[in-house]
């Protein structure tokens, strides 16, 4: 894509625009907000497939009643250290951050916290809510699973039973925080539609035909039968895949008590699992950050196969191109300044003036 | 192999005699007992790179004090919820059960209990302690590091930083529990020992050489400088198992505090992230098996790519296994054997006749 194809603005401007969308859209002053900002979170970080490119999704669930405008998740069950929490189909983008501080409350008092949040609507990308716990010197995993969805293979199968389920971690270091998050599948449905958006294969054979052939090519996604996502591992590991994939259902799905046969009508709304650990239950706070640290500087200092690729911690390529985009302005292809508009027009909220 | 080449000895005939040769190396009888009963599990489910191969490795241990013959884990800080253990080289085979038992002790007061425990000597097979948890109703989250070793490369690298870092799962379900226990490499290094002495390749490319080619060249790993293991994902993907072995490890060597810079005498001593969770903190403990068995149904019930290889669920061929040679006999190969044989011959505890 040319340079000169990329529309800038400015993160606050947009920021406070789709906040408007969304109240627009029936969404309380703090709900407008949250979607609002993990959205652009997300675009910051360069996770644009779960930025503002679902805003269009996130306003059509509030006006649907899918996603509930308004209200407060309600704990069904708790211990000192756990709590279950049913979300009533108030965004994911509003009950995270509430789920990760009530799991930070609970790591403070017990050494971990964890909030198992079942009926979220659209959580967006879990590394959006890591550093709400790093900043707090804490630990993070999220884990998130989506009960009326079924799009990755186990192995040995082409036919599909598990949910795109991401994997996301947080840590502090004593200089910028780790922040991982992949989906537990050899690729992501939302790259699979930008793939056959932009009229390009997929880089590797991620998909399973409906034959059980693996193919790069992203429109048998649409076919039908649809091909389905391949477990991380692929042909040969896919098992590995497989087990993380019912780790993270187990955790969730299980664990929450809902599983994919009560939740057939639910749309895209998640169960997540979040876990904070606080390092000062094992330790000293600050021993800890030195540890992760050396973690990370110790791998920093493995020989790169290409001296032109250097390794790299996860998360830091996030945090480079939020600093840019801080800088230079958010950056949308025409594809998602296309839905922009889309949303602008629908809610009569002028788009700002790219930069 | 041929069928006419295995020995099959009767598993409480080996276990007694792996406990006397324990003994006869300083074990006390407690911890010379679980020795025996967690390497011979090893062997039961199928591990046999973690099973009684591994008697003459912690024998050698015991007698040259690297790893201690009696005693007890320190509790060095805790909250509710959590506590560090230092295991002051007691064998893992000893002190896991231990960790494990603790853990399920503040899982039924605060919905998770979590132990992590550094300097505990072999582990072997994390799969061998599952159904601790799993027949207390508990789900099970194990992860072990070696901070004195390394072998895995991170993404982009032909040098390695992380040690061949295990991750397990234990679930229960209204029938066999679940019982997942992978490397997060594309291969272990036993896996590729076994191959050099059985003069094959690896099944695919899961070693990176000196030079940054991936090689199914087991030989490769004792060349100098030695090949490295990949980690999951690969060529391709291998950020995702790189993140994966950065959450072991953060979970491990940086929470315990004790990292790669403070270890390097520590040969394969481990640290252990234990994590067990009630699930009746959550709900009810019989739906929850439900919950579990229905996952474990719906993905039976997807399509095999080949009609002939049916979809397995992680665990179901181990405790096929332990169910055979708990009736059968445990098998060993002749090269297993020959190591026993130098065992019985050391100890002077002549081995079981085969059946």
């Amino acid at each position: 894509m040319s340079e000169s194809k990329i529309y800038r603005v400015d993160a606050a401007a947009i920021n406070r625009w789709a906040q408007a969308c969304a109240m627009q859209a029936g969404a309380s002053a703090q709900i407008a907000a949250d979607i609002a900002r993990y959205l652009v979170a997300g675009d910051l970080l360069g996770f644009r497939t779960h930025g503002l490119l679902r805003l269009r999704y996130n306003l059509n669930c509030l006006e649907s009643g899918q996603s509930k405008p308004a209200g407060e998740p309600r704990v069904l069950k708790q211990r000192a250290a756990t709590q279950l929490w049913d979300a009533d189909l108030l965004p994911g983008l509003h009950t995270m951050p509430k789920a990760i501080a009530a799991a930070i409350d609970m790591a403070r008092e017990c050494g971990t916290g964890t909030v198992i949040m079942r009926r979220t609507q659209h959580v967006a990308a879990l590394a959006v809510y890591l550093e709400q716990a790093t900043d707090a010197g804490m630990l993070v995993q999220l884990m998130a699973a989506t009960p009326a969805q079924q799009a990755v293979a186990p192995f040995g199968a082409k036919s599909a039973w598990f949910s795109p389920n991401p994997l996301a971690i947080g840590v502090p270091t004593t200089s910028s925080p780790v922040l991982f998050d992949i989906s537990l599948s050899m690729t992501a449905a939302g790259k699979v539609r930008t793939a056959i958006a932009e009229q390009r294969d997929l880089p590797y054979a991620a998909l399973i035909t409906a034959a059980g052939d693996y193919t790069c090519d992203p429109t048998t996604f649409l076919a039908e039968p649809p091909s389905v996502l391949a477990p991380l591992g692929g042909e040969q590991l896919g098992y590995k895949g497989t087990g993380l994939n019912l780790f993270s259902e187990f955790w969730t799905l299980a664990l929450s008590q809902y599983g994919r046969h009560q939740a057939a009508g639910d749309g895209d709304a998640n169960t997540v699992w979040v876990q904070v650990i606080d390092p000062d239950a094992f330790g000293d706070a600050l021993e800890f950050r030195r540890q992760s640290q050396a973690i990370v500087d110790g791998m920093l200092a493995t020989t790169s196969i290409d001296a032109a690729k250097p390794v790299r911690v996860p998360g830091s390529g996030a945090l480079a191109a939020r600093e840019r985009q801080l800088n230079g302005g958010v950056e949308y292809t025409p594809a998602v300044w296309k839905q922009l508009q889309w949303c602008a027009e629908h809610c009569q909220q002028p788009l700002p003036e790219p930069i």
